[in-house]
């Protein structure tokens, strides 16, 4: 994703540290109360502008939303659609994928969703991969028993690679949709990659994986 | 696939039994006597005209294919193409899928071919299907431990069917290929059926799959 040097957008994350929590490990076993209620936690990995949290958390109000997004200048952005929708249900935290078994206790979370994981083509880079079996185990490791995820990417090695690290993992793969704009899926809320990548004609692959029984 | 009524095709069939294996259960458990080797047995499930098998007994001649086929006046066209061949290590066997079991011992199996399967798409027929849990649990069955499933079609609708049964069966997607002609594999012998639909711009989709261990 693009970004542009924001000097002024770790301020503006700082500002608004109920929406942009600052320390996320010190929540850690208690986001329900942070919350302020039981509703299931759904988190998304890679955020971005939040288009797809804050799009979700408006339909959904009684799931409550994390998004991860490692950029300062790319997150400041979802903070401004939370801010602006007035959404109580959906906060972000800009940290990376690797530290969220430092902020999640075991089962704390209900769901994970990743869209559009950068694809990390090379095959040295295979580990950066998020459905690379390093992320899964964290995935699990957070997740209720039999947890799921649930993915979309347009990137066709992307989606290969992650039906073989799912199902080598032992996840199933409870549905897959290898056009998703053109299936009777309901209820897709877009990212702005989506949006921008299915408008130029491109496939759209999604899967819900779900992990064993612990 | 298209049938003419070949009323000549049964006879033929039976006046080369020595190709078009007629009571297959006499072999149960003695498939590599009856080939005369101990090279592996690679068998096809709904074997047609017979392109596919004949393709690949030419270029692999180490090892033993058999190719099943319920219609005489379509498997009768594969018997041509063996003989023609003069392959070997080519056999026909003019029944269906669900007596596998009757015809080869446990294990006896080294792979199974599953080529453009009929996709009975109407969910009251998703039984027929060759990659429902029914029949997968017959392929285990007869393969070696670990044994493989190579699966393609051109149909959307079962390759994603399958991968789900595959997975929840706790199979492994070893590798999926999301459109193989436009992919870097190697070696593809193509059905009839195949190189009639991608010339006609169809993508072709295609699957390793390996039960787990017994």
């Amino acid at each position: 994703m693009r970004q542009r040097f924001k000097p002024w957008a770790k301020e503006k994350l700082a500002e608004h540290a109920q929406i942009a929590v600052a320390d996320p490990a010190a929540l850690k076993g208690k986001w329900h109360e942070f919350f302020g209620n039981h509703h299931p936690i759904h988190i998304e990995v890679g955020t971005g502008k939040g288009q797809f949290i804050t799009g979700m958390g408006t339909v959904n109000q009684d799931v409550n939303y994390i998004g991860m997004e490692i950029y300062d200048s790319i997150i400041v952005t979802a903070l401004d659609r939370i801010i602006e929708a007035e959404l109580p249900n959906v906060k972000i935290i800009r940290e990376n994928a690797q530290k969220l078994t430092e902020f999640f206790e075991e089962g704390e979370v209900d769901r994970v969703y990743l869209n559009f994981s950068d694809p990390w083509p090379k095959k040295k880079h295979e580990k950066r991969r998020l459905t690379h079996e390093s992320f899964l185990s964290i995935f699990e490791h957070i997740l209720v028993d039999e947890g799921e995820i649930h993915f979309k990417t347009d990137n066709q090695g992307l989606f290969e690679y992650s039906l073989h690290s799912m199902s080598k993992y032992g996840m199933t793969l409870n549905q897959v949709w290898l056009d998703l704009h053109a299936s009777d899926y309901e209820g897709n809320i877009m990212t702005e990659y989506e949006e921008k990548f299915s408008a130029k004609g491109f496939r759209i692959y999604r899967t819900e994986a779900q992990f064993k029984k612990r």
